[in-house]
């Protein structure tokens, strides 16, 4: 069974986190896939919690969806690096990282939907 | 003539300020409007730059979209205030802000279509 992770950085913010949440909670109803979120630091679950929740769940194949716009360290090392530990205490699953969000068609047209209900 | 500026924080590494230049020219092919760009500091165009350059080329109504994805103080506060003293510098263009990307099912199909990437 594959899992995803969608993973940011956490926020004192409950809003902000509820985001990841609210996110996550619209790749399972379009993905039809098991989804679980994770906050680097600040807020609860970690990736190692949300790792455990997949396993338990019955994933094999991980995949960690870095929410990100763009490339920085996070993405590039703290995420890797933060998968490789999780990985390396459920090894009955594969884990791997996606990239981050990035540049992609998908966000010019969400920018020209946000830009139409500018007031 | 519409304009857009998008806007985000500013990096000091080129390659996170060229990725928003990359989401205009995006925005631009699929869109059909003039784009403009602004960092909200660390590197140039300003919002007021950007703005100027917008009405030179003749645009009236221009959208400022923040491109962040959560709602916190740079959205709620200083890019409104950023676009309201720049739009009082330029009285001949009406200047709007629309909401930042936020929660959305593009952002979504965007989560499937890296996690699809995974290697």
């Amino acid at each position: 069974m594959r899992a995803l992770i969608l993973i940011d950085h956490g926020s004192r913010r409950a809003e902000a986190n509820d985001q990841l949440e609210a996110i996550a909670a619209l790749v399972r109803e379009r993905g039809g896939v098991y989804v679980q979120i994770a906050h680097m630091e600040l807020a609860a679950p970690s990736l190692d919690d949300a790792l455990a929740e997949c396993v338990s769940a019955g994933a094999t194949d991980v995949i960690v969806v870095p929410y990100f716009l763009a490339p920085g360290r996070h993405v590039r090392e703290d995420i890797p690096h933060l998968a490789a530990e999780a990985a390396s205490r459920h090894p009955s699953a594969q884990v791997r990282v996606a990239p981050p969000l990035g540049v992609h068609a998908l966000l010019a047209d969400l920018v020209l939907a946000r830009a139409d209900e500018a007031r």
